[in-house]
């Protein structure tokens, strides 16, 4: 088998064999396939496509390319929560708790942030002592234990994946379904989870900026999971403007806990519902959707949410009272109250420009080695639908540096649009995918 | 600028610019662009294709990436003849002291062959003596003392274009018009050379296999040449039988002297008036067409080619002798009559598995390394639309080595197809382009 043959089928418009696919895979992670002809390659799935059994070949290729994570000592089913990243989402730090508090198994790796979105490790670093490294028998241990626990991912999962995805970044093959969809379930299928359940974000925060396309990009995450024998079920939410109004590490995670103890923001408390509801019915605690979604509201009512939320963070070495004392945050040494200059209905709130000017800020990394500042970031005072008049509290901008602040605020302001007519606030659930 | 934004630009279908293209061929000959971004591109150039102008600035950035030669002390109109590359090819070889019987200044730099078709330097190597490798003073010295001069390239022209060649061999992006026409003009180009006939092959046996294919690229390469004041026209001739009857080294050598001679084959002796005529014609030295075809066979009649050719080679350091004694040239150790199986019309000779037959006796290169053996090679006795009894000659195969003969018999017989009908023989110029 040729490298080169393998490319000039592809470029020709041919489908792409499983031996073919593993063949590629294996070559390049072994460096017997130079990048110039794995570039080539991808610029002509870029135009040819992928139907979806190339896909889940290609999935699983790079899913056996590295590490795989056994879970199987934890006992229930394991139903892990996938956002495609948006501005503000801080969901995974409240439904973990919550679900867990309705009696699901919550065994999650997750990342950092990178860009204009933020990592669910970095925001739960604002909570003094949180362990995000945690070993992973450990991390059995505490699953089993008190049936929750979050880490960050220390193996070498699915390194084909990391290997294409830096090559795809610079030869602009980024923006394909199907190498979307691959290079987020490998590493999915490779964290031992039984079953996924996704969070796909459409619009000007999300990296999908149209619904149809994040439908598909859902569709096709979804047979890859269900072709993999781990069931998949994709919901696709709206990410026209930030989700709640906090964004922003420490102020990410208050937030979190405001929505446990029922004093979250709206969005934010829906989706976790939505999710939580969608999780309980794939791991079997509940057999119907809509006494999930009550099981759900009864456990923040209840308070059971936010009592496991101190007990999942205190068993990771976290100050529990945090949820009790926001004063224990970090804290940034300014805050700047933006105000409106016009008076309207706020049309718009530009998220990707709000989740930048965060990143400026110094909330984000623009390049991965970036350290960041916990502190910082940006609350919303008003969201897409709201009246303000001139002169009213539009966001509080935290910060601790003057210059990064100049450089950003103008952005923010700009980031908000307004209509003298009545707007209709964003629908959040788009459609669910099965 | 940025690689990143070019390649997206060409992705997406955008034209590029003069700026963008300079960039990226500055940027891959110094080695601030890295393979695999220009692999990316050039598969995006293959998808969505490059216009005119953009064509244009590439072969002109590509020319510009090495030396040029600089012909401008030889007196007179230079005109370049280039063939896309047949087998039996020996065209240049005639031509040569044909058209500077006729009064042209003949300075062709030439190549080496390199897979199934020869390369006119290796073929004048046949010759005891001969210089291939003349220093560019001398070159313009030869040139205004006898009128013509034939060497190797030792230049590094166009090396953008050699390296790009090399990245698209392995990346499937060889077959793409514009990319084909900027490869061989830029060279051409840099050459120093005033105007340029180009003999475009169509057929089995080259590179453009169908004739649409081929009159889309003579267009290209005329454009090119005429957008870079090198005043361009191009012929579109027959390739899917040899061109001639020998296929091999010494061998085609001495069917170029044949056709000097007036005993040539019809097929080649044809080729070598209408070239001629077109480059009489660019050179200034007839004004009417017609009148440049009759120059050329007067030549022939009269015997001042062959004159010629003795000055030329002789000028060379090699031994005119052999104009007049075949014997002088390297002989095989054997010969084998090939003997046709079955009677009927020839209706197919496959040239380009002739060529390759060729190569496997040792005629020519499978790499760039390998030594070749001048003495080998086919000699067809029938052509397309000759009739054959069984058992008559087909061929004659020259060989040194029975394991390589033994490997190209059973290919070479294959190469011949029968038809029971009358079988017309091939038109060998399709159209002219200016």
């Amino acid at each position: 088998m040729r490298m080169y043959d393998i490319i000039k089928k592809k470029r020709d418009g041919f489908e792409l064999s499983k031996e073919e696919i593993e063949f590629f895979i294996k070559g390049y992670v072994d460096g017997s396939i130079p990048d110039y002809q794995v570039s080539a390659l991808l610029m002509a799935i870029y135009f040819n496509k992928m139907n979806k059994e190339e896909t889940l070949f290609l999935t699983n290729a790079m899913k056996n390319s590295g590490e795989t994570i056994d879970l199987s000592d934890i006992k229930g089913i394991k139903v892990d929560k996938h956002s495609t990243g948006g501005v503000g989402d801080k969901t995974t730090i409240a439904l973990l708790p919550l679900v867990c508090s309705c009696g699901l198994i919550s065994a999650k790796m997750s990342g950092r942030g990178l860009g204009h979105t933020g990592g669910t490790i970095d925001k739960l670093e604002s909570i003094a002592g949180f362990n995000t490294n945690v070993e992973i028998d450990e991390f059995i241990n505490s699953v089993n234990k008190i049936g929750v626990c979050l880490s960050g991912q220390s193996k070498e999962v699915a390194i084909a994946d990391k290997k294409i995805y830096a090559l795809r970044d610079v030869t602009a093959t980024v923006d394909n379904i199907s190498l979307i969809a691959s290079s987020i379930m490998s590493k999915k299928l490779a964290s031992g989870t039984d079953k996924i359940v996704l969070d796909v974000k459409t619009g000007d925060g999300a990296f999908m900026k149209n619904i149809e396309d994040a439908v598909e990009l859902a569709k096709e995450m979804v047979d890859i999971g269900n072709g993999s024998c781990v069931e998949t079920v994709a919901i696709v939410s709206d990410m026209n403007e930030p989700l709640g109004f906090a964004v922003g590490n420490s102020l990410e995670v208050m937030e979190a806990i405001d929505t446990l103890k029922g004093k979250g923001p709206k969005d934010l408390e829906e989706l976790c519902k939505v999710l939580g509801a969608h999780m309980l019915l794939l791991g079997g605690v509940e057999k119907d959707y809509d006494e999930g979604y009550k099981k759900i509201e009864q456990a923040i009512k209840s308070g059971s949410a936010i009592s496991k939320l101190k007990e999942f963070i205190k068993n990771q070495g976290g100050n529990e009272n945090v949820v009790d004392d926001y004063s224990l945050f970090p804290k940034s040494k300014y805050i700047f109250e933006l105000k409106s200059k016009k008076s309207g209905f706020v049309s718009k709130i530009k998220a990707e420009e709000i989740g930048v000017s965060a990143m400026m800020l110094g909330a984000g990394r623009g390049q991965k080695e970036d350290v960041i500042d916990l502190s910082v970031g940006i609350v919303l005072n008003k969201k897409i639908g709201d009246f303000i008049d001139e002169g009213q509290l539009l966001a509080r901008i935290h910060y601790n540096d003057e210059e990064k602040f100049k450089s950003a605020v103008d952005k923010i302001e700009k980031a908000f649009e307004f209509s003298e007519t009545q707007v209709e606030s964003k629908k959040l659930i788009y459609t669910v995918i099965k």
